[in-house]
């Protein structure tokens, strides 16, 4: 039996590798981007291009959406050349964008009416995680009918497919994540800057604090000192990872999301602002949002 | 080869259970504390009871000293029927209260004055790690021939006995862990009460959170939502643990090591002020520093 | 020369006495309010009632609207029954509800479209101030001619029409004011309870805050601690005056504007999480928004 | 009948200003400053010029002390050649510093055992107001008497003196005054830059805000937007004025105050943490503490 086409449409850092890895899976492709090099190459090997959102959505029954915010998520299913144009019956889409909570709702709604199927699906594992295909999804996905049959693309590119039910709900998992991380990465910026002020070595320091009830995945694994751990973004001029712009963009979401179901969230806001700061300032937009490190300590000296 | 007598000072919800524990392996002790009740026990079970802290000093040449805060590790040391007016030459003195560096730093000043060691030893493992020996020692010993003859008496109470460096910079560390600590604390409550406000099962989300870039120990081992994980206080009305109060000190003593070293600690700073309005409300004021969902989350429904 | 009747949409605390205002000044009114209670009276003193914003829109061409948030302001212009169904060429109508800039400006656009006008024009000086038509109107306008049109009808409610500009400029100096007011009431309470702790009589203090660098309106003329000034709410149990849920709301659409036009807000975030909090919580909920002092302060002795 | 000679020590910004006003007053002063270029100067005025604040001390019994930090006053009252070793019976030391309320109370109590009077005076009015003796002091003096004794001295430098009672009153208030007003001025700097990028005036939004409930002396007085007030420092590019340093200090005694009674101040820390920051950036360092709102405003533009 011949596997049917899938739709991939938003092929940037992320979307990317996770189409290639669809295609190594033995998937073929029917791709949309606006970025024509990058539609290019994916021509070159072997992927249909298609000239709209709805084209795709003419094509393949299995749609992935890896859209950079709310308004390109609209514009792709709702606008003049969107899938809802053309959507097939019994269409799946998984969108693994990250974005507010009540769009994810809204588009689900839009695709009932159209007898198809819209689950959230957004990701974590970063860019490595994308290309190792290791990611994990967190799905909003209704039911657990509708959540079998997204596994079967969504494990080419991922290791771990959660079912969190109801649509919507990956979406709030990915918020929360983004959300504790933010904190935790000016949590772990601030107490190392304070501890190495007061004399300790920071390799020391960060050993006590990940054999400690400190312990967290910004002190262990993602250390923004630079030198505590070589390979990351911190160690390389925090070059690469996630940017300050991108988790300020997260944080809005889940500032958007505590307002609308008025959950108090004092050091999310705090961290919100705090990464405004640093998405504003010439020195520090463009980079890893460990970043905060060199913010917090002593430019003077 | 007899075994020398160890003082001990402090016999509190910790320091009772340390000193015990090296009774179990092996040594007599001469033990101090203002709670008769408790001497008397110790009195029962083989110890030396000592009036003063003097009285310790005068017989023992290895000391422990585990006590509340700074006032009290002054008093014990330099107050009119203290350690100093008998210390013996070449006395070893570890400390493990959680104090002010600062005030470490002056006992070890005063000590090497009388030809004698003062270590900072602060611990970290709560009272559980204290009554299973498991504590983890954060050692400012000031050199490793020092922190080699601590070793020896540490070992008996504890399991990881960490040398870094010079004296202070064991509170330096206990003072970072615990900052940190505070901060992931309050920063799992918010996220777990925004997730299931919007939607999300309490187990499902904090599965995401420990298997993603938000894992911390607050989120792993000792989530604050009541039946994320059973037999730890959170899940046991906030009883025992760790107090509100005691956190609020804690923080305290971080924010005073801050200022001291101009160090800018935008979340510690705002976690402090929410651990304190948690200590002077009767509700929270008694319970386990978790109880700070309990706080955030909506106390109206 | 007879006046024409003047439309009004919202009869609530605000919007009632400025009703009556209009009608003191000379002005027969067709209003519409879901509250019938409200409606009979405004009926037995002269007015017309309607039975829907439409047949507002239909009678009048001078219309005023004072409703509770951005989705009831929506509803009244755009619902099924709103203002848009039956708007007449060349009417004005004049928003004065607190809500999002950009549905303010969305109504505009969409009333231009019907040769209309909308301009936005909230309020402050409480239901005080409404009562004794010494409101200040910010405008938005668009234009000065616009704003004469609107200063006829707008000068009988207020003593202060303040004219700012483009549409949706009104709501943006509203929002900065109540924003910056919800961080001063924060700042005064906890700068009392402080002094207060330190050991100043709370009368001393504020006269030294008063006519130091420290003065503003919620020191010297809303003092949130009780019996500093008398006659205002704080002094009252915090009954009447502006509740923490209205300041909780004001403080979101200060966060949602910051959001959308990236402007840090550190303070004003903070203090949108502390009214959150106030709002949610059974003690503080009903109460005006100077008890966050009491909130602060400590409630174990 | 010829007055006595006053003593004064510390010459710096504000001491050298005060010391030139009671000069002007008539009063004949023995002056003490590590600055010699400044003592010089007082010298040719006609000062006698002491080598150290013991020979103030032996000389004058009304004796101005106005230095920069609690380690300062300490040293000029207690050090090896302070004013302890040499005073003379009902001396009245005035203390004009900012100061840790518990080192004034100290100071009082030394100064009690050798029957002489230390009162704390600090000061509010900046520069401008210790030239024009304009400032006021808040006086923590202990008794009517003893404040009566004082205004006679410190009338000559200020225009408002104010009996705040107990010992340490004066830092209370003080440190109360400048919690405020660093909170405010955040407060306002963050309402300003969002109001204008919201589309407002920055003149319109000022005049609202100080005709509001958001009026306060830094939008009235002090506005931090440049061009809204002239002739003040924001207005000359932050240059004069009071320092980000000064503020950042003034908030850790503010914090360190707010720690030893316990009050909870989460704008007041919040803000010191900004202070700190500001304090630390080589841009804005040695600027007037309304630069805050070039820290928050966009620099990428």
């Amino acid at each position: 039996m011949r596997m049917s086409l899938v739709g991939f449409i938003g092929l940037g850092n992320m979307g990317g590798h996770m189409a290639r890895n669809l295609m190594k899976n033995g998937r073929s492709l029917i791709v949309f981007d606006l970025n024509k090099a990058v539609t290019e190459q994916f021509k070159a090997d072997g992927a249909i291009v298609a000239k709209h959102p709805a084209d795709v959505a003419a094509a393949a029954k299995e749609i992935m959406t890896v859209l950079p915010s709310s308004p390109h998520v609209r514009n792709v299913y709702t606008g003049d050349n969107g899938i809802l144009k053309t959507i097939q019956p019994d269409t799946l889409c998984m969108d693994s964008s990250t974005i507010d909570q009540t769009v994810s709702i809204e588009m689900a709604r839009l695709l009932r009416e159209k007898k198809s199927l819209y689950i959230d699906a957004p990701i974590s594992g970063g860019v490595g995680g994308a290309q190792a295909a290791t990611l994990t999804f967190m799905v909003g996905s209704g039911s657990d009918q509708v959540f079998e049959r997204a596994k079967v693309i969504l494990s080419a590119m991922g290791k771990n497919i959660v079912n969190l039910g109801a649509v919507g709900n990956g979406q709030a998992a990915k918020i929360c994540n983004n959300m504790l991380l933010g904190i935790h990465m000016i949590a772990v910026a601030e107490t190392m800057n304070l501890g190495i002020k007061m004399g300790l070595d920071k390799k020391a320091l960060a050993g006590i604090l990940n054999t400690s009830s400190g312990r967290c995945w910004s002190s262990d694994t993602y250390n923004p000192v630079p030198g505590v751990i070589e390979g990351i973004p911190p160690s390389k001029g925090y070059s690469g990872g996630f940017g300050t712009t991108l988790m300020a963009k997260d944080l809005s979401l889940a500032q958007n999301a505590a307002t609308n179901v008025q959950a108090p969230t004092p050091l999310g806001s705090l961290s919100h602002q705090i990464y405004r700061l640093l998405a504003q300032d010439p020195q520090f937009q463009a980079k890893d949002f460990g970043v905060v490190y060199q913010f917090l300590k002593d430019n003077t000296k």
